[in-house]
């Protein structure tokens, strides 16, 4: 599978005082995030705000055709490695349904919201 | 324009007990929607789930090429108004984004995510 975007807020701040104001947070997690090899299928672009300010740093993935979800509460430090494998899954499905069992921990608890897909 | 889309989550809980757990205050809020005027070029759909289920009840706007917005702590009883006047607002756009003045406070305050066009 493939056309699948995985969005960076990069404007997230994120309540940690090992950022402090500069970089954001968003933005290091979007650098990480670069820095890595990405699931076949996943491009990797960065958002200025994905308006979901208070479950900071937010993540979404999408694609045409697939349901898009939006994850928030994620950290530069911890929570990497676990985007990338539920991206991983997301990439592998037709549409964007990966069954629970299947979904990192993230995916499980720290979703913010998800939209039908898209009729083209 | 037109090819809008309002979502409603009709399993959407809420902390209220004028509505108790039978129906479920998303289904009575989509139900209050439909009894309205929709505003020209928005189609209504309920879905079971928007997975932002702290920020009960949620709705959803989106269309091809376009930002596609979520909102939550709606009170089927406060916002249909709103909600339509919101639709309609985005209805009128090219990509969306109504401005900032415009919008109706509950999409001032009560964003949920928004999400980039999907590229087709």
């Amino acid at each position: 599978m493939s056309g699948v975007t995985l969005y960076v807020c990069t404007t997230c701040s994120r309540s940690n005082p090992r950022y402090g104001d500069s970089p954001r947070a968003g933005k290091i997690l979007h650098e990480r995030l670069s820095e890595e090899q990405l699931p076949e299928g996943v491009a990797l672009v960065g958002v200025e705000c994905l308006s979901a300010c208070s479950r900071s740093c937010s993540v979404a993935l999408t694609a045409p055709g697939r349901w898009t979800y939006v994850y928030g509460d994620l950290d530069p430090d911890i929570h990497v490695a676990a985007i990338l494998d539920g991206a991983a899954r997301y990439s592998a499905t037709d549409d964007g349904l990966v069954p629970w069992r299947e979904r990192p921990e993230i995916f499980r608890k720290q979703s913010v919201a998800r939209i039908p897909p898209q009729e083209s």
